[in-house]
């Protein structure tokens, strides 16, 4: 199988490390110069968990010419769109796309690109650092979840689920992923915006009442507009996942903290609280905290001048 | 007249050391150990549009006796209970008690402590800074607006009237002092939580069209709730006034943001979107701003360990 890393990160380069240790070859596509070339010079460089350096293929993504078997998507949400225009040349007529993006609403971007046949919606919750360019940190174990959104093809999607298997991934063909989808959302549209605009850590936010209030809230808001929109989604269950997830990533600053406040880079806050604001607009549904959180992280980026 | 200052910030000093070149008598109250003992050694001294050093008495709360013809409140808000307690010696009969405050809500709690009749509520748009202990910055010019809750005192309030005018504080008495108190917290509402949690001035936080779409919602808020507790408010006049401020005030970090970004100290956000939040509940309004706004201030006074 010829795989396609679309967005060779932290986590693209953990799932395309793995997969370069089964029988299938991988090429990392990125747009960041230093990455590409570390990886073209010295391979790239895993500590963590595995010490290893691996020669992997990288290069642009309007440089990849051969016709994939299956493209995983993981840019950063705004990165999307770009994305898919510049490897239009290696989709097929039987190329499999399995987005494992943060955030919501990317399948609509999607299928302007490919058809809906096609696409694997997925959700993981492996982690990953990059500790500069050609150097991923790999610690933990997880595990991703993915849907084919057409039924029809399940043969070929379950070829797939063995392929990442085969490679340590630990993926589960679900059934009902999007609800999947929609809680990790939940768990950043909670901690994400609002670790950023109080620069602090997970764990600090849920130490104060006021925060865990907060949390309540966005959850509600979450909740309604997923299940309006025929996501089963139960605001319990999803409340202890948030708060499991708030204890074991107390010590963390989520990775919109890293991009606003440690790095100064645009956020994906549209493709999170700001995906439930629209929802809820063509639902009639009011969602002020994820819009004032959404207002206030893009007024943060313009006050940055990153937006 | 015995006239004294209960809180002798920024503010304080300034009416106290206007006030002290008429031929009336006035005495600072604080709590500020240096502030206190700077004054008592050296006088206090002011910079900015004059350049001057008086001599002015300066005490601790606790320590005054002498019975007050008029005390003049200037404490921060959460300050304002413990000021009243350990003032109640100096309180008599016909002592009138002038509330320049930030923010809504005092003149519930001022009458626990003195009767209705003596109550003067108030708003002033003069500035003031404080340089260190026992010096003021004085800059530009204000004005404020006051009125008696009880109106059949108005011969000895328009001489509190005369007074501040002699000392070129620039008095208005005002039928209806209580409408500009709002607008006066509505600038604060919209500017102080949102410039602290931002760490940004106000023209920074007024150039971001999301910040400009927050500020209209949170005005909408304040006038929703005063309205329905029968306050005249206008909500185009005000969001033009807030505008104006925002033109006049770019470059300034408002209180709020010295308070909780650069002091580490507790805010007033009670006082003020919190206010809203409070009187929003008695009354059956949401206020979803407001009380996202308080939530993340208050989240953020944890994190920062001070509150």
């Amino acid at each position: 199988m010829l795989v396609y890393i679309a967005g060779a990160g932290a986590m693209g380069c953990r799932f395309g490390y793995q997969i370069s240790k089964t029988n299938n070859d991988v090429i990392l596509l990125d747009g960041w110069e230093d990455h590409i070339n570390t990886i073209k010079e010295n391979g790239l460089k895993i500590t963590g968990d595995i010490e290893d350096n691996v020669k992997l293929p990288i290069m642009k993504p309007t440089e990849a010419k051969d016709e994939a078997d299956l493209i995983i998507l993981f840019t950063k949400a705004m990165q999307l769109p770009q994305m898919l225009n510049d490897i239009k040349g290696i989709i097929g007529e039987n190329t499999k796309v399995l987005c494992l993006l943060n955030g919501l609403g990317h399948e609509d971007v999607i299928k302007q690109y490919i058809s809906e046949k096609n696409l694997l919606m997925g959700v993981t919750v492996w982690t990953a650092g990059l500790k500069g360019p050609g150097h991923a940190h790999l610690q933990g174990v997880g595990s991703l979840n993915l849907q084919s959104l057409d039924p029809s093809n399940l043969d070929e999607v379950h070829q797939i689920v063995d392929m990442l298997n085969a490679a340590d991934l630990n993926a589960i063909y679900d059934e009902d992923v999007i609800p999947n989808i929609w809680r990790k959302a939940c768990v950043n549209g909670t901690m994400n915006s609002t670790c950023a605009l109080l620069d602090c850590t997970i764990g600090e936010l849920f130490a104060s009442q006021d925060g865990v209030d907060m949390v309540h809230e966005i959850i509600h808001e979450f909740v309604t507009v997923g299940s309006a929109e025929g996501v089963t989604l139960n605001e319990e269950e999803i409340t202890k996942y948030v708060m499991d997830t708030s204890v074991k990533a107390a010590h963390h600053y989520p990775s919109m903290h890293q991009d606003l406040v440690q790095n100064h880079r645009p956020t994906e806050i549209d493709f999170i609280n700001g995906a439930v604001v629209k929802k809820g607009k063509k639902l009639g549904i009011d969602t002020p905290y994820c819009q004032l959180i959404t207002q206030m992280i893009h007024a943060k980026e313009s006050v940055l001048k990153i937006k």
